[in-house]
């Protein structure tokens, strides 16, 4: 197996197609999380135009738009915003807009799935624009740069910039033993090296934007995070949790060998408020307009005590299995191997299933972060 | 089976992926069209960056660009000849032009397999030009706006303008019979009808354009054409005439309907100079800087005068018919059904070894037309 310790870009692309495990069939909640930034989105976009005085061209990019009917959704309510703000302006048609529309993910993603919704998204539009809103796409990572200087006036990403650009360069492989991320009982160090990753990540994440994004531009970024500032504590339902132990589970079925569970690590990370503003303000080139911790409850079935695998119920775990497993397959195949895959996703589903109905004090909520940027 | 006669803009793709029936691997022909445009591209692209002061940020395009290792080729030429261009006039490093790179196919095309091309791209250039060189995908058809008011410098195409954006609208289903395209028995108002979509599809094309690339911008053009001015003589290899005595075998064995054949037409105009040019000036948007009809000799190898079709020989045939089922093959099976494909080009194959090396006066030529435009 190769070591999953380099750079995810090769790799790393949620599940393509629209099977059973596709990130197309498996991104409800990811759904949400856009839904949940649209009033943010919306009002970050109307103080863009005013500021930038209702330009006849504008450039929006969704950076991490993944494969799926989510991939135009962003993208719609970007567009649908910029029309109204258009239309209440009272401006005529003759000056309405023309509006570059950029999609971006890395070159793995499946993309030709992505423009299997292309024309459902220009239907979905408010007013016809038809030769006025253009689409393209721009494969590669968003630790590079993908734009040329000062062409963007707004720039969203949803549930991306969690992922690291690689496994912390800081972290031993045996670092973080029979865990493929940070826990309550990791050494203090494996935190220590993801928070630096994450530091050297996001900081470049906001270089390369700061030179693409046009003075008074605007971006909105949403991610998972967390509440607690103890650095171990994960206060969210945290699916590393589960994915550890569901690994544990195949090591001791002889599927798997503990120091290949020991050498793995996550390139995720979810910082809290302070982390990322403390990024922000070293790294100088924005202004933060604002920064949301906004934490959900996840509404799951109760269940018996008992986890019943024939059983309907059993179902609905294994659909939150599947919306782990086409996020996350493609880092895990390389370094497990993918005769393991269908096993460990059952294993998940029945971790899940505990998790969220057995245990005495369930931890179900999830932390998103939702921040609005302006470019100074 | 559906109609073959609507648009083809929703299943027009080269065949994807890097099998033995895909584009990626039967497309040689088309890399040479690629290498006999660089002088004139070469040329346009310098006359052009004078016209226009060098600007420090261009945009290109590759309208038609398929999927495989052509996509990349021309784009290739036109970035390693821009940064000649500004190595040559003595610029120094930081006014080093920023060059958006966009390619354009149909949104069938299967982009996936071209981004996997995406880093020997990269790495073929001829300076580092990271984060200088960006390269995004534009999906759909070149007969409706693609890109902002004046915003490319440079538009390239090869071999793709011949495909005409659907059937002709003025052909009535029985008037070709027993031909999918025009031949020297077909009915004066098949070429009347074919010349008439060629004239409203191109004028299109060029409108769309004139729209998109700014005032000195330019335009170089490659595409399958004719030389004779008599309507109904294809005096070149003509792909058409074996599909259609291919299709007229599976008539007689039963395996496709003669009615079938009678109403398939292939949305495909191999223009001449004259009416390239008729419809360049009635347009109106641009000039013509030069136009060329190429004339290239086939070199096949010569065989017995009886096709074995177990030979080593015959695989060379079963390569040329793949050459043409890998670009007709989506128009193809919408009409005709999957099923019968591989018997098709394997008639194809036969065909061709006949064609070439059986008949007394092979017409061994193909004729390509190379235009250069300004836009005014």
């Amino acid at each position: 197996m190769s070591s999953s310790r380099d750079s995810i870009m090769n790799t790393f692309s949620m599940n393509g197609g629209d099977g059973e495990n596709s990130y197309a069939n498996n991104s409800a909640h990811q759904k949400n999380v856009i839904y949940e930034t649209q009033l943010v989105m919306v009002e970050s976009i109307r103080e863009m135009l005013v500021d930038l005085g209702f330009p006849e061209y504008i450039k929006v990019a969704d950076l991490g738009c993944s494969s799926g009917p989510n991939t135009f959704l962003a993208m719609s309510g970007m567009v649908n915003t910029i029309i109204d703000a258009y239309q209440q302006k009272g401006r005529t048609n003759s000056v309405r807009p023309e509006i570059d529309c950029f999609l971006n993910d890395l070159s793995e993603n499946d993309f030709n799935t992505t423009f299997k919704w292309l024309p459902s998204f220009h239907d979905g539009l408010k007013s016809d624009l038809k030769g006025r809103c253009f689409v393209s796409v721009t494969p590669g990572s968003f630790y590079s740069r993908l734009f040329p200087r000062k062409s963007l006036h707004f720039v969203y990403s949803s549930y991306s910039v969690h992922w690291l650009s690689k496994v912390p360069r800081g972290l031993k492989e045996d670092d973080n033993k029979r865990s493929v991320y940070i826990n309550s009982s990791s050494p203090r160090n494996v935190y220590e090296s993801y928070l630096d990753q994450f530091q050297t990540d996001f900081s470049l994440f906001l270089r390369m934007r700061s030179e693409e994004i046009m003075p008074n531009g605007r971006m909105i970024l949403a991610f998972i995070g967390r509440n607690a500032s103890d650095p171990l504590f994960r206060d969210c339902f945290n699916p590393c949790q589960l994915l550890s132990d569901s690994l544990l589970d195949l090591v001791s079925e002889g599927l798997v060998k503990e120091s290949e569970v020991d050498a793995f690590n996550m390139p995720f990370y979810d910082p809290n408020e302070g982390e990322v503003k403390e990024v922000v303000e070293r790294e100088g080139s924005f202004e933060i307009n604002m920064i949301e911790t906004l934490e959900f409850v996840n509404h799951f079935p109760t269940s018996e005590n008992v986890v019943d695998e024939s059983s309907d119920q059993f179902k609905h775990w294994q659909k939150i299995a599947n919306g782990v497993r086409c996020i996350t397959e493609s880092i895990l195949v390389p370094h497990f191997g993918e005769a393991i895959m269908d096993r460990l996703f059952h294993r998940y589903a029945v971790h899940a299933a505990k998790h969220f109905t057995v245990s005495i004090r369930p931890p179900t909520t999830s932390v998103n972060l939702v921040v609005s940027f302006t470019r100074k």
